[in-house]
């Protein structure tokens, strides 16, 4: 019998960095984690989680053949193998990181920001097989974005297309700031961070009693948003009304512009089911054209565990390899 | 020697129907023309229009092998063969247009929206040959946009992708009402109608003197403010700089979704030149996230001709043929 083929899939996040070893199954033979945040060194960052990797391919000894690495960072570039101005990654500027690989592997390396990675996971092993036009919006820290065209993931002529999460609400008129420096950028609303902001200012606006009342800024998160209003907690319904108009909006905008089978959802804040997704729906559907009024499904990812990141990321491995083989 | 192969390109209007009979070079061997308004009932405006297109047929007698016929319509969907909701045509509802050809022709019937048929003449005859990513915006009554994704056309999942004139400002802030039915789409403020809308409004909030104060709603044209503006008319000069300020807005949009090589502008307002490149331009930049900014060229379009859209239209039938060969 032959040896297993395998792929590396490799998470990047602000916190922690997660890895599998996964088969074209989507089955996962081995795992780890280390925390990105506390390397200042990319340098050193890369050998303890090369090391790592090694470690539990070591375990698994004779029996798989790597096929490749695929990693989903933020703000990572397919065309150039670079993560580039990551707002929430301790390295700053641009991160020569596929290149950098190269000390400790001859493996193929490939690197693309994480919403790509978590659209081709939909696509290989999630809700979007046999879709040929769909999008994929992630909520965690930030918000990301990954389009899926004719059957292929768009990344534009620079490799930076899906960034919907710094497009902006109301151009010139928001005062919410972003990571990236501007205002009213979409994520600034819609994110695990957006929401708990929404919360805050509306705490200032509702005189309603409320247990988010008792929580500091950095104590809030977003499931206690989430368990207060399903308690029918006001202020945190009000947030979830809010930050689904504001999702609505900007989903509107997404379909005039390519006009997908359906929209997924994917992250943490999509745990929190139909508190995000009806007034989602809701002011989609109001701003959308007639001709495509009721016709764009809007879904949760079927990938909503706690591997999909890395899931997503493996896929890459194979993507690249059947494109290769065309 | 061979017959010439030729196609029929058709673009329909709300005013007029122009038609061309073109080479695969795009030279135009007879052209001709109908008035779109002139005709309540679909088909007796197909009886004509086939009829005029027969006897410039007629006249090339033996010289010509038509390939098919291509044609660029407001709301023309490519899957259906159809025309849905085209405020600005006589016939309302959905007109099943190419299965009414069938009555008058055995040839091919390609039907796309004039934005679309823009987009494939741009990259045929066009700025964009060469471009695999890149984005038409057509400036006329209305705002249409055709969006190229890897080299290929973005039809998406219900073939009506690439409408943001139909995307929102200021979601639910706006009272500029839109022909659609709901309020604040970009085509109300970024079009020959929307800047005299501009205008308009600008009269009521300025006080200088302008010669525009003598023209009613009903006479004022795109070309006399553009006109205005050149003489340095304060009004004018506002209200272009409004329209590229709104206009560059919805640019960022599009750049942070698809991350284009270029944009393209295309029709009557363009003529303007940086009347409206400069602000368009200008904010598009400073709505631009950094990985973006100075990569994405902002480019009249090359097919600025009187017989543009035909044209495009005639190149729907090379790249349906050409596609149909793979």
């Amino acid at each position: 019998m032959g040896k297993k083929h395998v792929a590396i899939g490799i998470d990047i996040g602000g916190t922690n960095t997660v890895f599998g070893i996964v088969d074209k199954e989507g089955n996962f033979l081995a795992e780890g984690k280390i925390k990105t945040r506390d390397y200042d060194e990319i340098e050193v960052y890369l050998a303890a989680l090369n090391e790592k990797v090694r470690l539990e391919l070591r375990k698994l000894n004779e029996k798989v053949d790597v096929f490749g690495i695929g990693i989903g960072a933020p703000m990572g570039n397919i065309n150039k193998g670079t993560i580039e101005y990551a707002a929430d990654l301790p390295w700053k500027g641009i991160i020569p990181l596929a290149d950098l690989f190269k000390q400790f592997t001859t493996l193929p390396v490939t690197v693309t920001n994480d919403a790509n990675a978590a659209a081709i996971g939909e696509m290989i092993y999630g809700g979007a097989k046999g879709m040929k036009n769909f999008v994929v919006i992630t909520l965690g820290t930030g918000l990301g974005s990954g389009f899926v065209v004719n059957g292929e993931l768009v990344y534009g002529n620079d490799g930076f297309a899906g960034e919907i999460g710094h497009t902006s609400i109301r151009p010139g008129e928001s005062n919410r700031q972003c990571a990236c420096g501007r205002k009213g950028c979409l994520e600034t609303y819609v994110s695990a961070t957006g929401i708990k902001r929404t919360v805050f200012k509306l705490l200032g606006d509702m005189i309603d009693d409320s247990p988010l009342r008792d929580l500091s800024f950095n104590e809030l998160t977003a499931s206690d948003i989430s368990e207060a209003a399903k308690k029918g907690d006001k202020v945190a319904m009000a947030a979830f009304e809010h930050t689904g108009r504001m999702l609505g909006y900007k989903l509107a905008d997404v379909v005039a512009h390519t006009n997908p089978e359906a929209i997924f959802l994917f992250g943490g804040l999509t745990l929190s089911g139909d508190l995000i997704f009806e007034p989602a729906r809701r002011h989609m559907e109001q701003n959308l054209l007639e001709i495509y009024k009721g016709k764009v499904k809007l879904l949760p990812s079927k990938l909503n565990t706690q591997n999909a990141a890395v899931l997503g990321a493996s896929a890459l491995v194979w993507n690249h390899h059947d494109n290769n083989k065309k």
